[in-house]
């Protein structure tokens, strides 16, 4: 081949690592979209190099490509790929969320260290572009807190609940449309949003925060009633992750939690995904769309590498020291099953009012043996909420183990 | 002073144009924020010159700056202020969408010629990140359609007449709570909306828009009954602009709107704002957030002043030619007032099939003198609607002037 080939003279030269679902799409859709990305950009993305399990060579593409993009999953042999490819000079593009969230930091330094960019839009909330929000929109305005819908997964399944379903059945639902995988215990165990959740406050809060300093609760034990209670109610039923600023520090945190039907998260139905951004100075944005599939994801990729080929991305600033605080405040619903003798409501209350949980409201459906109490607590700290639950769990007259769920109290009724 | 100060070395001087509501809320908040953007980015932004109606010469702040921020509004001398400021190497900020909708291509042409950026993130959607999204997330995307409700004074309006306020009432508190200015004009007839849709459709689609291109309709005229009716079927009501590709071309175009209650923009209430993109890759995305407030707005451009400082934002590219379509396709809600005689019905819906109007549903009420038609058609091309509406007006059992307004049909009860 000649040298003035005119192809070659503005490409830019893409070495993927992966080719599975979100790999494959990704090939795909850069080959479609390569003309008008050059039209806009001078510069035309070619794939220049592909590892698959089987096949290819990662030191033969590291050594033609411009751009690494990485959607292997796992942590190794991502992580050396990744980190080799930055010590080479590469810009690099990942959707791995694990190793984000775990090995974040590394991954930040080094490419502060060579001078290279490190893009992961596709690692949080599919298409919905909320690292790209966070990391320059938002970097003139200092963020009070961040609640996200970021597992499509559980939030398909909670909707086939809020409908009628069983877990088991909503489950079963999932993983036939293809919304859950064989092995859901990722998703329903709240693990893969404690993972969203750790990148996405690195970058609103500038604070390493690694996937094991996020406390998590899936929704495996929730129940048909609790979505039941919610709707009679006009809640929303969410797997909600948040990171905020509290007592001094960060807190970030997953659980399923209750919202009240005007909250811009309470909407979100299906698979989709969706973020909230506070502060003071936007009071609050939201952003939201389809959860990851793999021609979305790859969508997102490509977005990555064009944002690469026009300059635009850095990577996150050098580390800021804040504590990360464990217990902080929540509003909870908490529902008993009692037998409904005398001084059953005096005892429950006794035990909380020594914990300092203050009820809202108090409701006691049902007579005799079956009688059934829900309340909604004041704010309170959870270890104090945990303590009470467990002394009123010890109660011969509390017939099964008490069931809480937290809520985001704003206009609760 | 000497040559050394630490400061100025690392300063990224800001002349600023305009010290009104928006003005003086970003001098404030470029004071509170600069050290934490400079924490980030190395560089500290400094508030070198302001020219304010009464003082200052553009001259002085021009050569003294690195960017210029122009919050002034109007055409000119804003636009030659902008004009020259490029010319002479500078970066430029704007929240003027006036200016973007009638000037937009003179100031891209300009930025492009002089390798300038130029940024205007505040001039759409107060601080929803859509321009940003558009520019950069989605380039890797081919944008089917654009829906928005991004002007918050008519989204204040509506929202107050859902609750069954009058027009005049519903814009009387908006007046007094700040949502709405004294002469409400620009606002209640459509065309600020107009305005920003054009800039988006730009971005969006490549091909230029200028404001004169965009059929508008307000919502001076709606009345009560209209949402009180969209109310009943479990519509909103909405002012709503759309931008798509039809017939090969781009229709860009700002309506009252009646949308089913699961549209993503059907819950956005009060001055919020909000965008949805819709693309065969990514499905759709939604952004929302507050509508235009001065320190909002500011907060909206000092993120494009900090996007300048880090080397993030191109000017959009060259334009790209496709033809805009003027007629399209829309269903209608259609509401009459007639004498109930025997033949009413058939005379209407003969001119009706006419003009090849497709009736979905049909609703009659009351009796005799006082009878009420509210019909909704299957999509028609408006110019044949526009037509079919005439000829019906002209009945003599027609006692007021038809009522229509336009419907986003998925889902449509």
């Amino acid at each position: 081949m000649s040298d003035d080939r005119p192809a070659s003279s503005h490409a830019f030269n893409v070495g993927l690592l992966g080719h599975g679902t979100v790999g494959s799409a990704f090939a795909e859709l850069l080959a479609e979209r390569a003309g008008e990305i050059e039209r806009f950009n001078g510069l035309r993305p070619v794939l220049s190099g592909v590892l698959t399990r089987s096949r290819g060579s990662f030191e033969e593409i590291l050594s033609d490509a411009d751009l690494i993009v990485e959607v292997m999953g796992g942590i190794e042999p991502a992580r050396d790929y990744l980190l080799r490819a930055m010590r080479a000079g590469k810009h690099v593009v990942t959707a791995n969320k694990q190793l984000l969230s775990q090995h974040g930091e590394e991954l930040y330094e080094t490419a502060r260290e060579h001078g290279v960019r490190l893009r992961f839009e596709a690692a949080v909330a599919g298409t919905v572009p909320v690292v790209r929000v966070l990391e320059e929109s938002l970097s003139a305005t200092p963020i009070e807190r961040i609640h996200g819908i970021v597992n499509g997964t559980t939030n398909f399944i909670l909707t086939e609940m809020t409908e009628g379903s069983s877990y088991a059945e909503a489950l079963a639902e999932a993983q036939s449309s293809g919304y859950a995988e064989a092995d859901p215990s990722d998703d329903v165990s709240g693990r893969d949003a404690a993972a969203k959740m750790a990148i996405l406050a690195r970058l609103a809060f500038g604070t390493p925060v690694h996937l094991d300093d996020v406390r998590y609760e899936g929704i495996e034990h929730l129940h048909r009633n609790d979505l039941q209670y919610a709707r009679e109610l006009g809640l929303a039923l969410k797997l909600i992750g948040t990171a905020e600023r509290r007592h001094g520090g960060l807190s970030v945190r997953v659980y399923p939690t209750f919202l009240y039907s005007g909250h811009p998260l309470a909407a979100i139905s299906g698979s989709f995904n969706a973020v909230t951004v506070e502060s003071e100075t936007i009071t609050e944005i939201t952003l939201s769309g389809p959860g990851a599939g793999g021609r979305q994801t790859a969508s997102a990729v490509l977005g990555d590498v064009v944002s690469v080929m026009t300059g635009g991305a850095r990577p996150p600033a050098p580390p800021l020291a804040m504590p990360l605080v464990e217990d902080v405040e929540s509003a909870f619903y908490l529902h008993l099953d009692v037998a409904d003798r005398p001084g059953v409501l005096a005892s429950i209350t006794k035990v909380l009012g020594e914990h300092e949980v203050s009820i809202k409201s108090v409701v006691q459906r049902g007579l005799g043996e079956h009688a059934r109490l829900v309340m909604v607590t004041h704010p309170v700290l959870e270890s104090s909420m945990r303590t009470a639950i467990q002394r009123i769990g010890e109660f011969d007259f509390v017939r099964s183990a008490p069931r809480s769920i937290r809520v985001i109290e704003e206009e609760f009724i």
